[in-house]
Parts: C-alpha cells; sequence; structure tokens
C-alpha cells in the first residue's frame, strides 16, 4: 500500500535528495459474472483508482452500496483475474454471482441519480436510494451515545491508522462498536473506496446491517459517503471534516445521526440528535 | 454556494442550537448535443456531484479534460436546461457542440482506463491520456520559479477562498503566473470539479495551453487531477496536501514538476525539478 520514491525536500532556502513513502494508488476493474449455468455473461461494473490491498473487500462492498447485489451470499467467489499484461496482474477483480442472483444493473450506467422521472436533482437522488435500500425500513435502533465516547475516537483511530501516519495521502473509514471499541479500519486514496473496503469487510463478517455501530470518517463527509453508510444499514456516521449540504439531507430522510467536525472536545451535531447524550 | 442549516454545536459538555454555513451540493448531469444541422444527437455525458455555480466552465472544462472535445471553439453554446422537475432546475447543462465537431466518446463509458490492449495498470492508464493529450509536445516551457514565490502561494490563494473561509467544506484550484501572480480561483465539493471548473474558465479565457502557469491544489494530488492538469498544458503543480504514486507517475511521464506538502517554508518535489530554482 506504499511506494518509496526520490523527493527533493526543500526547507527554506535548502534542499536535500531522500526518500519519501507515498500512498499507491492503481485502477481498478471490477466485473460480475451472472446468469444460469448454461449461459453466464461477464459484464465489466466499474473503474475506480484504488490503493492495493482488501480489493475483494472493495468490489464486495461496492456492488452492495451500488444496490447491485443484495447480500454477500449472493457471491460464490471474488477473484483476481491474470489478464495478459506485463504490468500489473492484479487490477482486474472479478466477482461470480450465484445462478439464480439477478444483479440489479440499472444504475450501473452513469446515470445513477439521473433513474428519477423528476430528472436531476437532490431530492431525485435522495428517492432513487430510497429505492434500493433494504434497511431503510430497519427495526429502529436505541443507541445512547456520550459526547466522550465521540470525543475518543479520532485518537482511536489514529493509533490504527499506520499508512496514512506514513504517507499523509489516505482517507480512513473506521467503524466503532456504540460503546466505543474500534471494530474495524480501512484505508484509501479514494474515500469512497475506504467505505466500500469497509463495508465489504462487514459483509464479509455478516454484520449488517450496522444499525448499532458508528461510522467514523477521516475527512469530509459528502453525499456518496452518507448513501453507502445508508445502505449498509448505519445510524450514526461522526465525520472529523465538513458535512455537505446534500450529505446532510440524505442523512435526515434516512434517520441518520450525522456529526462533522469532531476535533478535540468539540462537533457539530446536523441531524437526528437523539442519539446523543446531552446534558 | 453556501447554505445556512441548523445545527448543534456541542463542546465538552455543552451544547447549543444554532446555525452553520456548509458547502452545497447537488448532481449536475452533463449533456452534448452534436452532429449535422439536419441530425443532432444529444447524448448524455456524465452526471457529477458539484458546488453549484460556474456550471458552464464546469461543463467545458470536464468535456476538455475528458478528451471529448479540443478546445472552446468545438462548443457553439452552453447552457442550462429548464426540464420538468419541481425541485431545481439548474442541474442539467448542455454544451452543443459546431456542425462538424466530432465529439470523442470513446471514453465517455467507465473504462476510460481500460483501453490499452495490456489491459487495467497503472501504465496504461498513462498510455491512454498520452493518447488524447494534444499538449505532449508542447513547445519547451522555460519556467524558472523561486522557493519564495512558492511558500507565497497558499496565503494568497487563502485570501480569495471566501467560502471554505466559511465552510471548512470546499476544495480549491487556483492557477498563478510564473511570477505567483492570482490569475483564477474555483471551489468546490469535488476536487475534480474544482480543477475542472478552472480549466473551463481559462479556455474561455483562451489561454490554454497553461504551460507557463502554477497550479495550486488546496488538498492531495491524485492521479485524476494531474491527469486534468496535463490535458491543460499545465507544467507544473504544487498541492499543499500528498500525492499519490500514480499522480507521480503521470506527472514523470508528461513532464510535469510535482511538488507536494507545501507548508510553511517547505515543500518536497517529486518531478522534473528543473523548474525549481534550488540555492
Amino acid at each position: 500500500m506504499i511506494d518509496e520514491i526520490p523527493v527533493i525536500k526543500v526547507r527554506a532556502h535548502d534542499c536535500v535528495d531522500t526518500t519519501d513513502e507515498l500512498a499507491a494508488e492503481e485502477p481498478l476493474e471490477i466485473r460480475i459474472v451472472y446468469g444460469e449455468n448454461h449461459q453466464r455473461e461477464t459484464k465489466n461494473i466499474s473503474v475506480t483508482m484504488r490503493t492495493p490491498g482488501c480489493d475483494a473487500e472493495l468490489a464486495l462492498g461496492f456492488l452492495f452500496t451500488e444496490g447491485i447485489i443484495k447480500s454477500a451470499k449472493d457471491a460464490v467467489a471474488v477473484e483476481h483475474c491474470f489478464i495478459a499484461c506485463q504490468e500489473n496482474r492484479q487490477n482486474v477483480i472479478q466477482v461470480s454471482l450465484n445462478p439464480g442472483v439477478q444483479p440489479n444493473l440499472h444504475n450501473t450506467d452513469r446515470n445513477f441519480y439521473t433513474t428519477s422521472s423528476c430528472g436531476v436533482c437532490g431530492k431525485s437522488s435522495i428517492n432513487s436510494i430510497r429505492t434500493v435500500n433494504q434497511y431503510k425500513d430497519v427495526v429502529a435502533d436505541n443507541m445512547q451515545i456520550s459526547a466522550d465516547t465521540l470525543y475518543a475516537l479520532p485518537e482511536l483511530l489514529r493509533r490504527q491508522q499506520d499508512i496514512f501516519e506514513q504517507t499523509g495521502g489516505l482517507h480512513a473509514s473506521a467503524l466503532f462498536s456504540a460503546d466505543g471499541r474500534l471494530l474495524l479500519v480501512r484505508e484509501d486514496v479514494g474515500r469512497h473506496n475506504a467505505l466500500d473496503k469497509l463495508i465489504g469487510a462487514a459483509l464479509n463478517k455478516e454484520w449488517l446491517p450496522l444499525n448499532n455501530n458508528i461510522l467514523l470518517l477521516s475527512g469530509r463527509a459528502s453525499f456518496e459517503l452518507i448513501q453507502k453508510a445508508a445502505m449498509a444499514g448505519i445510524r450514526m456516521v461522526v465525520a472529523i471534516g465538513a458535512p455537505s449540504t446534500l450529505a446532510v439531507q440524505l442523512a435526515d430522510e434516512f434517520n441518520l445521526t450525522l456529526c462533522g467536525f469532531l476535533r478535540g472536545q468539540r462537533f457539530n451535531i446536523y441531524t437526528s440528535p437523539q442519539r446523543i447524550i446531552l446534558t
């Protein structure tokens, strides 16, 4: 996940030749194989620029958070394809679906957000996510999280986030229990990939829906990240950075608690504050 | 570009109901209309989640940096479409190409990086960009930039970056002259959108190729950002954050000077150091 490369470090008016460790970035093509035994089809779903590692989790998480598959059991095998390429043989991953599983491919063209008859707007984007979200009406959680629990999360993440420490170049997604124990961390140059890897890992562990967990995001909370969190049934998202307006609207629509700017003993609550114990 | 929304601000164990200003995020659908007069066709190219504002520049910059059009003159009109949507009428933008201009649509499916016969890898990604980059062999620049010029850039950007100051939620791309004068700034929730807006604005001003300018990125330098910079003929990119390994490879391939971690009186030079005056 890290490459060492030559660098000139400039400090004021001095410079020195040395090496630097940078986060790796490589394309990953995600393919699915589906259909009945006698007529299997292969379809290229996406190419994403990601940090190599946890590719199987990334593929599974991506297919799930995009609504293409409904559970880890939809896949019988997730494996790298070895195609004729001299440079790199680990950049195509193929997810074979169970015969009988019909993938939802309506959203796999680039027009995910335009399927609503109403046209393109934040409201229609939210509607199109509602239609594929199987945990929209999941039984209510009764999480009650104290501010002190939240204040402790960034330090718990930092202790685990080795690669970020080395390179400064990775986003992290971390899953915590409701009492603040760190359960999973995934890192990537793309923040959406870090979250897909995390959700893919949780799928493999049969943890979904994640309605009694806290998701910590190392950076900002965009619409896309809240979409993925909602797809996994997550009810509490805490970001170290800022949310966007549409992230707040989507969180509100799904009764998801969204906090931002978690720094030191401070944070902001944007939606569904009932899960935070306020004194 | 900013919405005011209600928020509960928590500080240690106190909380207060107030409002917060957040960066707006909304989908934008980019369409082109092309073909001879008697048989014009409309094609939906992309939907991106962006901060509203400078949409025409975003559309033009996106079409250019993706290699679909070759210059601003390829477009005769760029305008919002008013489609039947109650919520928002500014989220579809249509670029009408000159009759006779044949858009390069080979890359508009999701497989931009997979067109090489070699398969998917960083090397093939770089190759596919080389084939569409019209400024690859542009006449050599003779930029000579002092470290002091670079040290001054972040503060010049911050003075202009009003919205980031208010919301903490926007990425910025800024274009400077070789002597460090700020020429253009664009901001967006998506870092690729900020750069497409900047390049779209430069296209409108007929400034391309930007081979005697400095591009400053407010965050990290990913492959995608270096790709867009290279498409615009930029030869010097300075990021406040970290680059990825593939960003460094691409910059090296295009003889583009890439600096990262520009903070205070420090930065790192990853590629083509000949444009930086080192004492």
